[in-house]
């Protein structure tokens, strides 16, 4: 009878219940589960009363999710997790521009903007003027490269959080590369803002000692034929926060240059050019 | 700018963010938290795909429970980690008797009854005699010890599920021992029955090729001053599912005999003895 659960083979115990004609891989994923997940109890000597939090926490955490609020998601990026799991899935070469996480405020069916457009609909924010250019590994422009960019507004509000006072769409837009692959718009210089922090995600962070920030950033989305998609920010390097993202997402490649020049067309400038991956490299 | 999150960094990365004066044990069980979990997306190089699938199964999971229904921790008996916690925090010396899971149906405030009372309220099932002693690990009778009972009824339901049409208390008791250390009462020969499975963890149990029965038992919770108290289960040992407990709570030691008697008193007699360990020796 050593099938029987015990604390010295706990872990086969769970796994070897696993069906033999099951996905091999769903096996492959929930036999490492089982296996760390013990891990950690046991490396850790978790006590019932620890369990019972554990147990509140996530299902607190279940519940207050809705529409709008995913708190897993929250967790999973406060933990690293998605950022891990994107870095996992987009390793690249070096110099091609690297991923961060895509962020619950991406929304598909931006209006499509000629190339110079004001994304900023609302009137607030110091104006900044984004440019660059969309080339490969060898530098070499690509000409119909589609890029997706989103931020927040100046008071730290993605539209779709305020949709009753934001006008739709405000700072988004779609653009497309030409023969150049230079891009160009007007947006605002974007602005930190806590995530989402009044759940249990939230006291997770206070009981950690951490901050709910993220550092100031604009989102792209740059995908054209034959490219990897290629999804990222890039952000505001003297923010105080830059260092305590509070999703892990800033990388040193990712920091941009906001130059202020206040020319009449805008108050900042930054510059950034997003050099994609063949697939055929990946 | 090293403490940026990297793929190669990142649990160095997300746990050097948790400030230094917070608990220690906190600090303790996040960092291990952590690790591991990253452990595993490594090990198994999790896809965004299947992190959105874990996303969404963690939502579900949440939302399905209630005040009568706790989907998180059959998540955490089926994958093994409630018996773990249970074993880890209840290792005793030899000879005593082993805990297994409290399982989601006690009812503190049971009715106390003389030795001997019937619990089976509803006239279902077969009637079996439980007997035997609570005893220290040298075989002395331990007198004044509290046991509380429960059990399903012969359909597969504890009262608590079923409290529009099974009488309140039914296969319930509370009784306390005399100077002899024998208990005996009269309920039903246990039977097997499903976890709840309709929601996600069914789902999860579906696709790994397990099924959802735990096999027959009667619930014990034993306390004596001066001694642990023991939270355990007996099993039908010819039960089916022994060997497929969906919450892994079966331990060897716990099978016990049901004896076929058929004396007018009840047709099964199931004898097993309590040893108690005392607290000093924990």
């Amino acid at each position: 009878m050593s099938h029987f659960f015990k604390e010295s083979n706990s872990v086969e115990a769970v796994n070897s219940r696993i069906a033999a004609d099951i996905d091999p891989r769903l096996k492959e994923v929930m036999t490492s589960l089982v296996s760390h997940l013990h891990a950690f109890v046991k490396d850790v000597h978790l006590t019932q009363q620890e369990w019972d939090i554990a147990i509140e926490f996530l299902t607190r955490t279940g519940q207050i999710c809705s529409e709008e609020r995913q708190e897993f998601i929250l967790l999973s990026d406060t933990l690293g997790v998605s950022m891990l799991v994107d870095a996992i899935n987009n390793r690249r070469p070096p110099y091609a521009t690297e991923n961060t996480v895509m962020g619950p405020f991406y929304v598909a069916g931006a209006p499509e903007r000629e190339m110079g457009a004001q994304i900023t609909l609302d009137g607030k924010g110091e104006s900044c003027l984004f440019e660059g250019r969309v080339v490969d590994i060898q530098g070499n422009a690509i000409a119909g490269a589609r890029i997706d960019v989103w931020s927040d507004n100046a008071d730290g509000f993605y539209d779709v959080q305020q949709s009753g006072t934001q006008p739709k769409w405000n700072n988004r837009g779609v653009f497309t590369t030409g023969a150049d692959g230079k891009y160009t718009f007007v947006g605002i210089k974007p602005v930190s803002y806590p995530i989402p922090h009044d759940g249990p995600v939230g006291k997770m962070l206070v009981a950690l000692g951490r901050g709910p920030y993220r550092p100031a950033h604009m989102h792209f989305m740059v995908s054209a034929k034959g490219y990897e998609k290629l999804v990222t920010h890039t952000f505001v390097g003297d923010d105080t926060h830059i260092t305590f993202d509070a999703v892990f997402g800033v990388k040193e490649t990712l920091v941009a240059p906001f130059q202020r020049i206040d020319n009449g067309e805008a108050i900042w400038r930054s510059s950034f050019d997003f050099v994609l991956t063949p697939i055929d490299l990946s």
